[in-house]
């Protein structure tokens, strides 16, 4: 019996990841948040909290772990192994893109874990709006813009969005559902022209996978959880721990925690 | 010509301050977000941004500055001598409430600006709601409760508490109008019973003036952002610099930049 991902419970999606699993997360558990993962040593975790706090659209933080800890208060996994897949930075450089960090982690990591829009597209698809990576079995696209982020300290970056293809009739009601959000993104940051945001071809996303845009679709922009990791890349500390984008933590947090009246 | 505080811009109130006078700021520049200020030396501070995660009721961070200056984003005056009063505490314990701390402030200090539910006070006087202390001209009552926040590294304290007391028939609509200010402590923590937050007597507030509960009025408490006070008391970090409760940091920002839709 083929068991349909939406329908599980954090407990056993986290468990088939831990088995080795690796895929996108979106459409995974429905019902269930989603979060984005950077792991950062002791002494860079305070440039961070004040880059999320300076950068709320991007960078909603969700849990902040104990250092060395890898668990959170909205996690009651290992955020070592129960991710389909990670990247590891020496240097703001990718030096592995693996599937259990175990080998990597330190006692001086502190974990946060970022709202990501997943969590949003249950709400979407129940508003009537179509998800084109999720009929189409792919992950989210997501690309770097030309917005850089309010820096902290060492730490700055481009803003990272991720796109959806929207029918131009329902982007009210996409952007309606998502500003409830705020925590996991909120509304969209742009609609219409990639362009704007210095993205010169929507064809080649930085991360995930493209999409068709189809006559009558606008293509909607969101805040993204990949934020602290361009920004890794480009302040290059000198160690960090991310997921790898579009696989997400799954965590026990309802979305129904993060909607807003 | 007497000045309506109500109708000052924030830069001529905070004139007016730093030029020494000491007044309860409920209701001065109304449309204009008002702050809490808590100072922490910077190897306090991320045990403070990390308390403020886990506890965003009462700790909504709107803004932090850079170790040693005296501004914010959201705050274009003199963090020393712009609030009507402040607090200065040595290892927990108060040793001064002055109207300007500049010969206290230390390169290492590093200010949180904290969202003030004085922020909220006219959306809801717009919409019918009366406020008892605006109306007495007195500071609002505040009360420790017994009510743990979550701790944070050596961070740890109870959740303080600021009370208006409502119509019966109005409370649905404090609640609603209050829940769309999540960054200024949003929605009340509790409607009705004092001793559920153990609040022994209305009557003898911890900080602030006591106010009238008429017949047909029921106590309603939201969190307050004197709480990180609260927690410098309870934890004792060597030094700390906070505004004198109900005395607060009146911002460049918009009451509307803090309302979610």
């Amino acid at each position: 019996m083929e068991l349909d991902p939406a329908r599980l419970t954090p407990r056993e999606a986290r468990a088939l990841f831990q088995g080795g699993l690796v895929t996108p997360t979106s459409g995974w558990a429905a019902g269930w948040a989603q979060a984005n993962l950077i792991a950062l040593p002791r002494d860079r975790a305070y440039d961070f909290l004040v880059f999320a706090q300076r950068n709320p659209r991007p960078c909603p933080v969700l849990a902040v772990t104990e250092p060395g800890a890898p668990f959170a208060s909205i996690f009651d996994g290992d955020l070592r192994t129960d991710l389909p897949a990670y990247r590891v930075y020496r240097d703001g450089e990718q030096v592995a893109e693996v599937t259990d960090v175990t080998s990597y982690w330190r006692d001086d990591l502190v974990g946060f874990l970022i709202g990501c829009s997943f969590t949003f597209e249950a709400a979407l698809l129940e508003a009537g709006v179509p998800i084109r990576h999720i009929e189409a079995g792919t992950n989210v696209p997501m690309y770097l813009t030309d917005r850089p982020c309010v820096p902290a300290g060492e730490l700055s970056g481009p803003l990272v969005v991720s796109m959806r293809p929207i029918p131009a009739q329902l982007v009210p009601v996409a952007v309606r559902v998502t500003s409830r959000y705020p925590a996991v993104h909120g509304a969209p940051v742009h609609v219409g022209d990639p362009a704007a945001l210095g993205i010169a071809d929507l064809g080649t996303p930085d991360f995930g996978d493209p999409v068709e845009v189809r006559d009558g679709e606008l293509p909607v922009f969101w805040a993204c959880g990949v934020t602290p990791q361009a920004a890794v890349m480009r302040s290059r500390p000198p160690f960090a721990i991310g997921h790898a984008p579009g696989h997400m933590a799954i965590t026990d947090a309802r979305d129904s925690a993060y909607l807003v009246p």
